[in-house]
């Protein structure tokens, strides 16, 4: 036994919010798929954050995803508050049909949530959203399917950001071969 | 815009409890941090899934971390229910210092939690789970430090398993170099 230690991967992904009217940034390992219909995930963010009063005062957030060549401006804008530094510029911002939150341009996967329910944990907020719009940058389809290699997301483990490793396997298909008919 | 996608990666955990004194286990990806201090977790279990009212029941639930080497019994134990069909005997169970939910000794990393909350959304039930005890195998972990590499955690993505990557960066270190003084 090691402790009461949290020891999971994580998507790294980087939270977008417009908080007083400007863009705003932020790189969180705490996020995940809640539900698939309806299509629900979460944020959750510590309440020191600058972000949480823009994601209430407009009701959405994006969530969008880094590639492994984007690690320095990824790490950047997990380390410097927006309540002192301006992290509107890092990244080219883009806004999708519902303009409540901006998305990253650079960022190889952008989803748009809006708030679904809100959930207080003491030292955290946890925004769950629901998806409304899902965008994937053309270079990364293939035949119009999205192709991981090509999005090449980033994980987030034990303190280091991570590429995707090599497919080792087929969900609900490998495990066939061990059910008796 | 490719629709209203949750196009994330997440861990692949086996997650374990005793369901009518027998245990259980049954793949996941919907598992995430959701705060340090608590140190808590969640797994989202859709409402048709039997392990839901062993979870219920006992107040605990574990979650378990397959190395790439697992696939086949891991996709097995997602693909098939415990109401047809007895996983007790795919894996080796061991039980911690709390004896309320199974854990899998094949696993690299197992975690039981124990009920802090749980969210009813349309079709699943969330589970948040206090972190009660953490083990890592003594095979990963170098000088009392786990390794993530021998670890070896799989990643769900689109369909597949994938196995971790190389390290591209690190958390909270990489961005200083955009830090002006």
């Amino acid at each position: 036994m090691i402790g009461k230690q949290l020891f999971l991967t994580s998507p790294a992904v980087i939270a977008g919010a417009l908080v007083d009217g400007r863009e705003n940034y932020l790189t969180l390992g705490g996020c995940g798929g809640l539900s698939l219909t309806p299509p629900l995930l979460y944020i959750t963010l510590n309440k020191s954050h600058y972000t949480n009063s823009g994601i209430k005062e407009n009701g959405y957030f994006s969530v969008n995803l880094p590639s492994t060549d984007m690690t320095v401006k990824t790490d950047y804008v997990g380390l410097v508050s927006g309540r002192d530094t301006d992290k509107s510029a890092v990244f080219t911002s883009f806004y999708g049909d519902i303009k409540k939150a901006p998305m990253i341009e650079e960022c190889t996967v952008n989803i748009l949530c809006k708030i679904y329910k809100t959930i207080d944990l003491p030292h955290n907020e946890v925004f769950i959203g629901e998806v409304e719009e899902t965008y994937v940058n053309a270079d990364c389809l293939d035949s119009k399917v999205p192709d991981m290699k090509k999005i090449n997301p980033m994980i987030l483990a034990a303190g280091k950001y991570w590429g995707l490793g090599d497919i080792v396997g087929v969900a609900f298909k490998d495990g066939r071969a061990l059910i008796k008919n």
